[in-house]
């Protein structure tokens, strides 16, 4: 992702806390779990909003800072309520510390991210404010139906489909959005780049759900079949689930209501069962669609900077990983 | 309390969340604790800094609930750190549901409470909008201060003033402040208001830590000396052992370190060491000291409505429970 490394260099540096004197228990969690990396694909996607209007995309950084706080805000209290004890090949912060410290470091950061947006002008500060609170509403909503979906019997692909619009998509289309914002650039163009962002989130979810089974190991960046390890209900599951007859039904509820190795037979079992309900070639067409459908959006963007339009573009086979 | 009701009753219809559908998992837990009620004195205040500079005080209601919100979202939060099973003599959330929802409904309130502000005109909002967040941060900063406090075998009563500012306070301060922001007060008159509302909150936290064990049942409100039985570090706590001996120390520390029923012994026997180390005294002093700073801002005051300003000073010495 070298188009990207230009904006993320810039960013690294201004991304630490730099924890205040006599409130480093607060922001200490702060920063190690931003310490631990992760794609960048939010922040990035601020400067890229910015960059492909204005040129002086230092600008953007406030924005991008904001962004990425607000995502590890959600990813500091997901990983309590998961109870997830690795993000990122280390500890999560609650597991380092403490569920109390995590909770109050997680409030912390989401209020932060507000602060960081204080920086701009008045007219882009008044249109950033409420879109930005808007969005972290959206995500609250997708991660209760995230809740509600583990605890169901049975959950319809739409219902998952808005489900993961809402939880992810949606911040990744805002991301690009607030860039643009901080442009100043139409509304109209501001429209186009949030249904662009939210379609690529879209295809990205859907294809890291599909990767757990059907990637090769490289292309993945995790452990394959962990989902089935965790009993997750992803696409590839829930398809399945909807093309099953009462008996497949019952053995593939049964494997998930086991938790085994990743080494063990469940992880074949469920891959061919999921094979045989046609999963992966449904899940495979959502992404597609999803797909076309931002490179769509991408066509009709009036953006002036050519090269950022291209890089752009070729972002998104890359995140997508289709060679055309 | 006569004076709030008009401004009490006016909130009360507008407070709750009227759940949105499809998510009212989210929303539930949120009616939930708003209806417990508590003393709505943060929104109370919002009013009437509004109401001493302009009549119509209904365009205070959004400012007045967001306030309330953020309050409730940090009781939310707070008493799952504190594993508190009630408040306001209901079940907290994270016990009538669990951790998971009580986190991310919290969450949901913080960030409604940034949604509500939304309705006031762009140069209003943008005033409030940065205040708000440096408010709520300086919140968190108190509950980390509150926290580390728990673990440190002293700490000296300045810092627990510090603390008890920023965690309690402030909030005060700032709900009164951000009602006359909202009703475009001048910034002087803003900055008074401020301190007399933090002063104000000063008094009101140090009074709720004397009367835990030195007021009349009906003065207080809750049971007698809850805070000696959960061993909580109050104003008494921290100034009796400053003064202590060592083996006055040793004894104080000793029932600190003993969680026993509120008709034990231990009652009398600290009730009797705070008294002999004069806690109460000096306890008594802090609270007459941030009542007369309260008055004492609120006479330099230039606000046009008297009745409202009066209303004020009564509400002062009834809050604070002092007959002149």
């Amino acid at each position: 992702m070298d188009f990207l490394s230009r904006y993320l260099n810039m960013l690294e540096p201004e991304l630490a806390a730099r924890s205040i004197s006599g409130f480093e228990n607060l922001y200490k969690p702060i920063d190690y779990l931003l310490k631990t990396g992760g794609k960048r694909i939010r922040p990035a996607l601020v400067y890229i909003g910015y960059h492909l209007f204005k040129d002086d995309y230092a600008r953007a950084t406030a924005a991008a800072k904001s962004v990425e706080w607000f995502h590890n805000f959600m990813l500091m209290h997901d990983d309590i309520m998961d109870k997830a004890s690795q993000r990122r090949g280390a500890q999560t912060v609650h597991k380092r510390w403490n569920t109390t410290q995590a909770i109050l470091s997680g409030d912390a950061m989401l209020i932060q991210a507000y602060s960081f947006l204080s920086v701009y002008e008045r007219d882009i500060y008044n249109q950033l404010i409420p879109f930005f609170t808007q969005n972290a509403i959206e995500v609250c909503k997708g991660q209760q139906w995230d809740i509600d979906f583990e605890a169901a019997a049975t959950v319809p692909l739409e219902n998952y489909l808005e489900m993961i619009r809402l939880k992810t998509a949606i911040s990744m289309g805002a991301s690009i959005k607030i860039g643009a914002m901080v442009a100043e650039a139409s509304a109209e163009n501001q429209g186009v780049l949030y249904d662009f962002g939210t379609a690529l989130g879209m295809a990205f979810q859907l294809r890291d759900d599909y990767l757990d089974l059907f990637g090769d190991a490289d292309q993945v960046g995790k452990k394959t079949a962990g989902d089935v390890v965790e009993n997750k209900k992803t696409a590839l599951y829930i398809s399945a689930l909807q093309q099953a007859d009462e008996s497949q039904r019952k053995i593939l509820t049964g494997w998930y209501a086991k938790r085994l190795p990743e080494n063990s037979e469940k992880i074949t079992a469920v891959k061919a069962l999921f094979e045989a309900l046609g999963a992966p070639g449904r899940v495979k067409a959502e992404i597609k669609r999803y797909t076309d459908q931002a490179l769509r959006k991408l066509k009709g963007l009036k953006a002036p900077d050519k090269r950022v339009k291209e890089g752009l573009d070729s972002l998104v086979l890359e995140l997508l990983n289709r060679k055309y």
